[in-house]
């Protein structure tokens, strides 16, 4: 008897189908992350002048919940955790949503030969298989890299990465991975000096990554330079006095990151005000990007309105909501995933 | 680190997205079975004057392909097969629809002490791990099942449906266990002492399967009476002369199937004419239905039009879809499954 492994786009059909509910029917990703833990316990100890690590798992889920609730029904799918989020949110999610959960472990830790380099770590007592299992549609990694760290910490990285890639193309779901750039010097990240270096780095980074061996479906990037430096952007909101390039510089950047992608990518907010990210956004798409994969950009501020489950609710019905319309439309312009050079000739 | 078991109307997240998934937005279950293959092949042979085992896979890929192609936009669900319909239908299937694999051998193999017993077999080379792989969301499985049958055929039987109904709790995919009955003499089913008997026939099988250690979600349940031979259809086009019962007595048979039934169940149509099966769905729908699973009774007169292609399309796409649309009208009576009393006081 003969079993066809089915291939759409060059796709086994499970990674096909979780593929494409990830996507909105046009082939655009319009994702909302709320997976964050480390960052999330943090804002809510600033908001409550409580240290991190004794903020409640109840109280993340709280947030995450009236996050979800909000978002889920605008968007084309949504990334979740695990542990607080998705337990929390699974009921107010439409079977027809993709979601995403994160498989690392929140944060980092330090290499073992030095204490800048960063090694992520996947979650304990959990499984790319679990993923599938549990209902999610794509697994999301996280994975810090610097393409000068220390062959040590990038073998490390790449192992993880790889290990995560090949069950995924067991279990047939998508493998979304983030890559996350760093500072070898354990510097602040928001500064000229690191916008200057950001492009190549990023660039670099997707260009790793993008090797088959690791299997990635779809690419979760930074912009891969900050408006904030740029010098038409000074004298916006978030523009600042010093400039290390031009708009065209940026253009240019993101270009030569869709040149380096090997599959479709989205972006990420890494917590830039929204104004900011919708003209990332722009930027991006018009270079090739398939939407946005974005989080505090959308909802940072309803850590203002917490712990009131109302007050916390009303802001994301409105001010959230209106934040991810923002983005929705700038999403008209994105590449369906399915025009990608790596599909488009793979046409059914 | 804690991982909550998520839990909605008591099934785990994986289990009730993929649930949601088979059923329409309003938790009625709309769904086409084009999963045969013995009986497709028998049907292409009558059609082509030829032996049905020399009837070419390609063959019965085509017919499934357009008889998917047509319904699967109105459907909830579409059962088919991974050896055939799935490849030959996998990109015209919608991310959002539920689909459901077949995992059983098509037919059954003679019971060792008696030619007349069946004994269902899993597929070769294929799993319940497999099917959720794939993209699938259920499981579907065909089991013979006659009260009388011996002991041996009926600890058999149980296995089989033991053994799937754990892998899919494992998997968190649901199950979907067709039952269906048969003559011990090897004597036809279309019979009037076939009628007579099946009321009961069908509620103890429903009776059996609904315990606990088999793990069912949704029941795949012939109709427990024949409509051929009930008094008050005498006069419609498939009423027979011979009536067996009344009205009456079928409604008490739905009744009494609802009540043996543990979990939403949904009716089949094994190969009646559509006007009989729109009159089932009624009567079933009536008793506490979750509304249908139906193969043949939409599209077995596309074999009329093969092997060809835009003809078969066309008639689909007319006669085929005009009798999916009667079934869907009717099944706006049907019980949305999470009000099945299994759920209804499980309400998040």
């Amino acid at each position: 008897m003969d079993h066809p492994q089915t291939q759409t786009y060059g796709l086994p059909s499970g990674t096909y189908r979780r593929l494409r509910r990830l996507a909105d029917s046009t082939g655009r990703f319009s994702m909302l992350a709320v997976d964050q833990r480390g960052s999330l316990r943090r804002m809510i100890g600033r908001k409550t002048e409580s240290a991190p690590d004794t903020v409640a798992a109840e109280s993340l889920r709280r947030v995450k919940r009236a996050v979800a609730e909000a978002i889920a029904p605008m968007a084309s799918g949504v990334l979740t955790d695990p542990i607080y989020g998705y337990p929390a949110s699974v009921d107010v999610f439409s079977p027809n949503l993709g979601v995403l959960l994160a498989n690392e472990q929140t944060g980092y830790t330090s290499a073992p030969t030095d204490e800048d380099e960063r090694h992520s770590r996947l979650l304990e007592d959990w499984s790319v298989e679990q993923t599938l299992e549990a209902g999610a549609d794509a697994v999301k990694l996280l994975i810090y890299h610097h393409p000068e760290a220390s062959a040590e910490t990038i073998a490390h990285q790449k192992d993880i990465v790889r290990t995560v890639g090949t069950a995924c193309s067991t279990s047939q779901i998508p493998f979304v991975l983030e890559v996350m750039t760093y500072t070898l010097d354990g510097s602040d990240k928001e500064t000229a000096a690191f916008a200057r270096r950001k492009p190549d780095l990023v660039v670099q980074t997707v260009d790793t990554y993008s090797d088959p061996e690791f299997s990635v479906d779809l690419l979760k990037v930074e912009f891969p330079a900050s408006l904030k430096y740029t010098e038409e952007y000074e004298d916006t909101a978030f523009g600042r006095e010093t400039t290390v390039y031009s708009r065209a510089t940026v253009e240019d950047a993101c270009s030569r990151l869709d040149d380096a992608a090997s599959m479709p990518w989205v972006i990420l907010s890494s917590g830039v005000d929204i104004e900011e990210f919708i003209e990332d956004l722009r930027l991006a798409n018009a270079a090739g990007g398939s939407g946005f994969l974005c989080g505090r950009a959308v909802w940072k501020r309803v850590i203002d309105h917490y712990p009131d489950r109302q007050s916390m609710s009303h802001y994301m019905e409105t001010e959230g909501r209106s934040n991810f319309r923002e983005l929705m439309d700038v999403n008209s312009s994105a590449l369906p995933w399915f025009e990608h050079p790596r599909f488009a000739d793979r046409h059914p």
